[in-house]
């Protein structure tokens, strides 16, 4: 038993670190047959005869739990940038029991790597009966939440494993980006050559992960200084809030190390009070409309003693004299950012998990699918 | 000067505290004139020629900082639950720099304690570009707030002094419930029996304010226990969720302990991976709708070893028998509830922080009003 274990491994000594080291693929499998460099194209046939309902919409309805709603997060950006639909992303628990408001010709837009998650489902059936058009977004083929809804994309991650999620999270990103780029395509509130652009970049996506997973060992040795950490904060802005939200989570699930992620901004009504030495703060800051802004934030952060590592651009210098420790990752478009920014933030709560001698792949009180309310 | 200062407090030993025990008289305050149980009437004047507009809106944007945003997250499921209005609640600096959809016929309510948060005035100004009808709930009057938005409500909660916002939460929080009952009621959403019975409960608030006050010693004695916490967490369902957050916060910012506030059912999609015997949990877990499943959340935390210290509707043996500790609160509608059950967790908050040692009135790295970006 132990054998088939080690063999669906392959090499790796827990799921997780393979799932993570599977994106280069796994991102592949995603646009597969879906985004055309060639053809200048973003095809999506699971939802293709309601694209003229996602065009009309009037606002989106994101519903997920846990490392789905970070997703449905970045869900929010998007298709607020390229579509200029309103998009509200709800826990689908708190959705389903206060009585919601949904409109007959709202789009509500479920967020599930199992397909099985019960209070996504629930609010699934809240919606259903409120008239609205529902679609999901589920990696596991066949199961309950692609049953009960009206459209929807597979993820094609592959089978996930590990509890913490990975490469579901860049999976369920993927179909989210090539939605919107879809539908605000389609509406001509995304530009052509913005939308080649992405096309384009997309195609890089897997090389530029690769080149993430090589400093592997670099995170490793950088995840030993904080495997005594009690408490993390995670920051971002934009598109980069979720990826810190999701950060966190990953410390949190696996590590059980107390990580928050905030967007960078609402550190100076609240949190920056919890800085101190003893204080590893994580931050998201790549090279976009916020960089300025983020700049200033981690000097606040240092200001105060905070401990900083920062995922930054290739080539950065400014951010790399100020913080303790920067991580460089290639550069991208900004609404693709959270696909490669996450992925370091993957390795480093998985090498302090391990580094703490934590069940990486079966972590204390978690299931892999949440299939009780 | 310091003798100015221990007038200024009244006899407490801070203004936090001094700022807590006023809301039994900032409610009187808040509510004066505007909720009229012989009237059997709301009148917030105002707002009133914009009426008409709230109760046609598309859609209400809320926005604000910390406190603030807490509050607009309580105003959320009161205008959803009430008027039937959709609700965005947003972060003000995450809004303004990030090309936020506006419409002309949205409304903007801008939330601020000072009136002067510069992230908030901010996304006025841009709200205000795109032509959207712009509100403001502030409590300093004559403010940038108020002269920046077409009309608003004052919260008249008094000077608040401590950086940790107490009084002018349930101050934000009344006027927002007045609001969303107001428009309900003109809409036709909200019944007219619930209407008065809400008028008839609001007069009773400042008694059961007090009637909590008086377990100021109690609540004393219970936070000995916690003031070697390194982290806590805190939960809650519905109206209570963000006043979990709130309570999180207010620990947070004065105590320098590491709260997290969750929505009590995506504890097991993440944060239950954290509870040990070493976490105290505080639970928001007074008799409404959502009660027999906040129930199994305590319960699951218990098999966890956690110690939950449970906010309670009077006479609640069910979670009584569970729980480490009780606080009992007297009983109120369902919608009311985050007004009393905010006032254990304030003073949680300011005695642990006391009996640390730190500096109440004025934690360190946080300032008042953040007039910085």
């Amino acid at each position: 038993d132990l054998d088939i274990e080690q063999i669906e491994k392959g090499g790796y000594e827990h799921f997780m670190l393979k799932e993570i080291f599977e994106q280069t693929s796994s991102i592949h499998d995603t646009i597969r047959g879906r985004v055309s460099p060639q053809n200048k194209e973003v095809f999506l046939g699971g939802i293709n005869d309601v694209i003229p309902k996602l065009v009309n919409a009037r606002r989106i309805l994101i519903i997920g739990c846990g490392t789905s709603w970070h997703a449905g997060m970045v869900g929010e950006y998007l298709f607020e940038e390229f579509a200029r639909i309103p998009v509200e992303v709800e826990y689908a628990s708190e959705f389903r029991y206060r009585n919601p408001v949904i409109f007959e010709d709202d789009i509500v837009l479920a967020i599930s790597q199992s397909g099985e998650t019960a209070d996504t489902l629930a609010a699934i059936k809240l919606a259903k009966e409120a008239g609205a058009t529902v679609l999901g977004i589920c990696n596991v083929v066949g199961s309950s939440i692609p049953r009960e809804t009206d459209a929807g994309v597979y993820t094609h991650a592959g089978p996930e494993i590990g509890v913490a999620s990975t490469k579901a999270f860049t999976a369920q990103v993927t179909v989210l980006t090539m939605m919107a780029m879809l539908v605000g395509y389609r509406k001509g509130t995304l530009e052509k050559e913005e939308y080649h652009k992405l096309i384009e970049e997309f195609s890089h996506l897997p090389e530029k992960i690769a080149k993430i997973l090589e400093k592997d060992q670099d995170i490793k040795e950088l995840s030993k200084r904080y495997i005594e950490s009690t408490n993390a904060l995670y920051l971002g802005r934009g598109f980069l809030f979720p990826v810190a939200l999701e950060g966190a989570l990953k410390l949190k699930e696996i590590s059980y190390i107390h990580a928050e992620g905030y967007p960078a901004a609402e550190m100076k009504h609240g949190p920056i009070a919890l800085i101190d030495e003893h204080m590893p703060v994580f931050v998201a800051a790549t090279k976009d409309k916020s960089y300025e802004k983020i700049v200033s934030n981690i000097q606040e952060v240092k200001a105060r003693k905070g401990h900083v590592i920062a995922i930054v651009t290739e080539g950065d210098t400014v951010i790399a004299d100020m913080a303790d420790y920067v991580i460089e990752i290639p550069e991208t478009l900004e609404a693709l950012a959270p696909l490669l920014t996450v992925v370091p933030f993957q390795l480093i709560s998985y090498y302090i998990a391990v580094l703490r001698g934590c069940n990486v792949d079966q972590p204390r009180n978690l299931a892999k699918s949440v299939t009780v309310e």
